[in-house]
């Protein structure tokens, strides 16, 4: 932890202990609390030494954003890319690209002109700052991702007979039973040893108030709860203009759709409102950095062994246009290649090191996209952006965020499989994926899903030739017996990347991943 | 009610009584039910008799409407306008505009361009397809609004020592504080009539999970209670990376902010996302809407009587420009003019209707649009789109949805207000309206408020010279007595607007009215 967090954090508790919340809140807010960002910046790599030479390894966003600003602080930086373009997992597949995956099978994806699938990341919260300051300085614009939609679905086998319902249906009749049962047990004195007289007074006006209860503390069927979770009858104009209410539904089936999983996730801070996507596809931004850094790059460029000694570092890769071995030598390294590629790669890191690489385990989502001839969810659903969730493998159903309105066709993520589910699915051939794709999401638009759909494409990440998995996914036992060990400089050589930070699999913690190891590297450069 | 609806209404019911819950939905999904709005498509105005003329008295969006199908049914139609403008209440001032209000003060709106202030109407909801329907068929362009933003403030002058709290801090409390107490009333066996042991095991393991509850069933400052309403130190990446949680608010203050109303107005069925804007201002739909029926609109016509008898209505109107009185005469009128306007025009309605006409209380809002030189919300803030709350007569200070990441200037909306609030607003002159908006929007941008303000504009409704108040608030006791009369055709005269409507203030409500009466009216036409 940095000291000067830590020295106002005990600052704070003592206030706190002291004075209470009040006092405590005041000092926060005049001590400029509540940070809402790790990003402090460009880093301060003033003073490179002429000529001290970098090699990146990797041209995804870590990669990318390390040569950039150690380039620009006067470093002579070099990239080595696997692939044939750079970008990483920050990837739009179009129509007219191929991809092959692990085991060989062969997609030529044939979305329309302007369509796409983002096999990776998708979404940017407004928190992401470091992200947004790139976009912004690299020109990249951007656009609101529709994130919390009331109108989508939700769907559990085991819930309301298997049918999906309403997101603002379930989460609305979740919250007015809560109230009422809180508030009738308010009433039975249950909770007199937490709660004053005023207290209780001042609370029951607020379940009322949250939970659409009516004056007597009860959740029904009635006016006050269709406000919240639709009508049978919506309000109209004229003559028939009077709204019928909605039947709330079985409190039992509204905790069995695990409907609180979904209200949990939109307040999670991760997910929260407002998100933004680039205009025509997330690879927009690893294309945006690539453009800045282009010079640097040498693309097709197979690492296969990483050494360091008091001189210098030495990686040796392969061309895989030629085939031709070639060394590469630089002053330090930052290496930013995916810890299941780079777990292959021979290299004279530490023992502690190699470990802390093969500790990490990665996730295997599995994403699909389905072009539908028609935005029938909009049109006959009345949904725009957002996402449907069901128990199912596929996870969810997410709208597309942008055309919309238009009569055209539309791409739908058909799945953002995890876990057992996303293995059944790379299981498959990427033709049996889009079936099992067709058969889940019709759950939400029985007549429709198959009829409308055009083509598809899918990629599983456990089966991406150039990262074996799909990001990081630590866990607490891994992160403390590895995580400083494996985020350490060690020497000439640092490693960066998302799965060197605390947002995993988030193209922001690759980003201040890269920028703290870099401003280490810097450190450790002017002592050399 | 319509019969269909009532029929099937009580089929429903009396499945319910049968078969529970369950079966219940399952007849309601069967049949498909929850509707989600009562637009049916265009109104059925087949054979029209050649030569039937219809006077529309307004250029707003009902009357417009009834102008564009009773023509494209064949009526000869004609609309009587009051303004030099059509649009009426979908309206936008932009940098250059001129507007005087009763009393006489005149502003002259100084917004740099591209940017402007909504006095009316500013957001769309997913489920008001009529309006969408024309939107798409006039050739709209729509863009998101951001309704939800986690990240911006709520204030109430009795909760924190008067200062502003983030939503997603006070919403996280709220909700895992009433999960906590929740689940200590379940424990203490205070709910026992109401849940069986299998209940109570599910519902503790729901209020958990929503509420960030810890093993123990506790809400308290932790990294789980952090993932809900931000971290003091956020997830980061490298050697610092580690997150450091927040202290959790006194659950007194979070009761007394009235952060339950905010969480309520978000679930709100009107106020659910998704919602839309049109690009370039709300005006935009009057304007799109003017283009198709401009032909038969006489602009700066003031309607001052209105007189049917066996053989048609006679409307006398004073050209505003010339001072002329003249006389047009139809077999039909749809009447929608604002009830207070119309209240004061002579006219030989029944007195059941004058009644009805001089009963609905409106609305006194108050809307004022702030010029600030930059968009130090976002960059300072990080809130893009979105309202802060606050208790002040202001009510709120929301974010512009267009523009977003730009380096100039933004026109926030600087106050929505009602109430008392907004009379205490419509006293005072522009220049003060201004002021006391800076003044109690400081509260959530202390520093730069002021600093960054460059020009305003305010709407009083209670002063627009046109509409006398901003729209119909009925109440249900007005609703029971009056609602019925107002709506009625009576003879050759029948009234439109969101005040014949259950959807007031909405232009939805407006169009549904509008298209509701024209079907009435056509069928008394072809009785005639």
């Amino acid at each position: 932890m940095d000291t000067p967090g830590t020295t106002r954090r005990q600052l704070l508790t003592a206030i706190g202990m002291m004075g209470g919340t009040a006092a405590l809140y005041q000092a926060m807010t005049t001590m400029g609390h509540a940070s809402e960002t790790q990003y402090k910046g460009s880093p301060d790599l003033t003073g490179a030494r002429a000529g001290a030479s970098v090699l990146v390894l990797g041209a995804g966003l870590a990669g990318m954003v390390a040569a950039y600003e150690l380039n620009k602080a006067g470093y002579k930086v070099r990239i080595l890319e696997y692939q044939n373009r750079a970008g990483g997992r920050n990837w739009s597949l179009y129509g007219g690209d191929t991809y092959t995956e692990l085991g060989g099978a062969t997609q030529h994806v044939q979305f329309d002109q302007g369509h796409y699938l983002n096999p990776g990341p998708w979404r940017i919260p407004y928190h992401h700052r470091t992200l947004l300051h790139y976009c912004k300085a690299f020109g990249v614009a951007l656009e609101p991702f529709i994130q919390f939609n009331h109108n989508a679905y939700v769907h559990n086998a085991n819930a309301f007979g298997g049918k999906p319902v309403h997101y603002r249906e379930a989460a609305a009749d979740f919250e007015g039973n809560v109230a009422e049962l809180l508030g009738k047990a308010i009433d039975q004195k249950a909770l007199d040893a937490e709660l004053t007289a005023d207290d209780k007074d001042k609370l029951k006006e607020a379940l009322r108030g949250w939970g659409m209860l009516d004056k007597d503390m009860k959740y029904k069927s009635n006016l006050l709860s269709s406000e919240h979770r639709g009508y049978d009858r919506p309000p109209g104009g004229g003559v028939n203009g009077e709204p019928i209410p909605s039947a709330v539904f079985d409190f039992k089936d509204v905790v069995a759709s695990q409907v609180w999983k979904n209200m949990a996730f939109f307040m999670n801070h991760e997910m929260q409102t407002t998100m933004f996507q680039p205009v025509g596809g997330m690879g927009m931004i690893g294309k945006a950095f690539w453009k800045n850094v282009a010079p640097m790059i040498t693309l097709n460029a197979k690492v296969t062994k990483i050494m360091q000694d008091k001189t210098g570092v030495t990686v040796t890769y392969n061309d895989t246009g030629s085939g031709a071995m070639t060394e590469a030598k630089a002053d330090f390294c930052v290496c930013a290649i995916p810890l299941g590629v780079l777990n292959q790669i021979e290299n004279n890191l530490s023992g502690a090191k190699k470990s802390a690489i093969a500790a990490v385990p990665y996730g295997n989502q599995v994403k699909i996209g389905l072009q539908m001839a028609r935005r029938f969810w909009e049109t006959d659903d009345f949904i725009y952006g957002g996402h449907s969730f069901t128990s199912q493998d596929i996870a969810l159903v997410s709208y597309p965020n942008y055309h919309l309105f238009e009569d055209g066709p539309g791409v739908l993520l058909g799945a953002f499989a995890n876990g057992p589910g996303a293995f059944r699915l790379a299981g498959m051939t990427p033709e049996q994926r889009i079936q099992a794709a067709l058969d889940q999401g019709s759950v939400f638009h029985p007549g429709t899903y198959r009829k409308e759909f055009q083509n598809g494409a899918s990629v599983a990440w456990s089966r991406v030739p150039w990262t074996m998995g799909c990001c990081a996914r630590w866990n607490e036992e891994v992160r403390k017996t590895h995580y400083q060990t494996l985020v350490a400089l060690e020497d000439r050589i640092v490693l960066a990347g998302e799965h060197a930070s605390y947002v995993g699999c988030w193209m922001e913690g690759a980003l201040l991943s890269s920028l703290d190891a870099i401003t280490r590297l810097h450190k450790r450069a002017l002592e050399a």
